[in-house]
């Protein structure tokens, strides 16, 4: 059967900082060559000690973290905050978020989240001896359209965007769709397998076709330029 | 292995007004019960008849048909029209799309694409006897982030939204991010493995959770109602 296999990663611990993430990841023996390795944001964060006290009893204490950690505000309605992170990304609240964090602290996104993401990639490289691809993904609402989804912040060895330009479709004619996000689409199919509540921080994707993993990085390629932007 | 499984339906064939399209999915083999099996839009168009003649020289023509299509137009940029469809979903083009489809026409979304969904499930079970969830998905840009993503443009059978409001975190806390647009990641998933170029227009999922099946539509659950939206 062709096609793509998604399972989680059991067993997984509650990560401190400094706890050694990336080694840990390539000591797992359910990896294997050409696999996509998806990890979310909430673990990649804790180990690298992105994790930061807050007073969950006084509102302002959340919003003055998320502003420190915005870069500009896109919109604001209640105690939600829309806005623009360093990375580029908008999402709400800077990516701050206070659920699966030990009470009384807020976790923040990884720093330099596709340097995240090399990190564990090289690392199991090294150890492991196997290439794989690694996505950070974090939840993220959108404009439109209810609920959540998991998108990719930070990538490794995976392309984030598979180019079509230049192929035909099944009727022979130059495809008008040509930039797939297929990054976003294999952490929203991790997403699937881990559930929230669970305590699943990481899955592995197997099956992607071998000309999607090259370099490239989610701030390069898929943080869209303002210029190009038509809704900010 | 738990986790999930997704692998397209080859040899589909290309489709016209009038086809069959749930009879020739039921009478698939491949289908089990508990499966969700995720189409395109694009062949749910062709086999309603939503294809329409255009002068493809003429960038009017295909203007003309994208201005009847949307009810509200929220942006313009050169030949770009973001706008809102008549289902509520905000899109490229009001959907309206040359790709895959014969020159000289452009493919428009199905009327009801919850409809077309419930049909295919209905027929699905009429026939072959199973109980499946079943999507309509489309490629859709999105602000902000670079590259196209799949999303579920109508639904049956599969619960749009998975709302784990009172379950808690995996360090007891409750859960702040509530409502996970799943029809959206299995849309995207289902993606992965069809290729844009190669004629795919359906694919399986299997492995989805049991409890993840229930009624409900994508224009009730997911298109968000501008009052509560922030970017209109």
């Amino acid at each position: 059967m062709t096609g793509l296999q998604i399972f989680p990663l059991p067993g997984l611990p509650e990560f401190v900082p400094g706890d050694d993430l990336a080694g840990m990841l390539a000591a797992r023996n359910e990896l294997e060559d050409g696999d996509v390795l998806v990890v979310t944001q909430k673990i990649v964060s804790k180990a690298e000690g992105r994790i930061v006290p807050i007073d969950t009893d006084d509102p302002r204490g959340h919003k003055t973290i998320v502003e420190e950690e915005s870069v500009r505000v896109l919109r604001r309605r209640g105690e939600l905050i829309i806005s623009e992170t360093s990375h580029g990304f908008i999402c709400a609240n800077a990516g701050v978020d206070l659920s699966n964090v030990e009470h009384g602290h807020a976790a923040l996104l990884p720093v330099d989240s596709d340097r995240s993401a090399r990190r564990i990639r090289d690392v199991v490289k090294g150890i492991a001896g196997i290439e794989i691809g690694v996505i950070i993904s974090d939840t993220f609402g959108r404009p439109w359209r209810r609920g959540v989804t998991d998108v990719a912040i930070g990538s490794a060895g995976i392309g984030p965007i598979l180019d079509l330009r230049g192929t035909n479709d099944s009727l022979g004619r130059e495809l008008m769709v040509t930039e797939v996000c297929v990054v976003d689409e294999l952490a929203a199919a991790a997403d699937l397998v881990m559930g929230k509540s669970e305590g699943f921080g990481a899955a592995i994707i197997r099956g992607v076709p071998a000309d999607w993993f090259r370099s490239g990085s989610i701030v390069d390629e898929i943080v869209r330029s303002p210029a190009e932007d038509l809704f900010r």
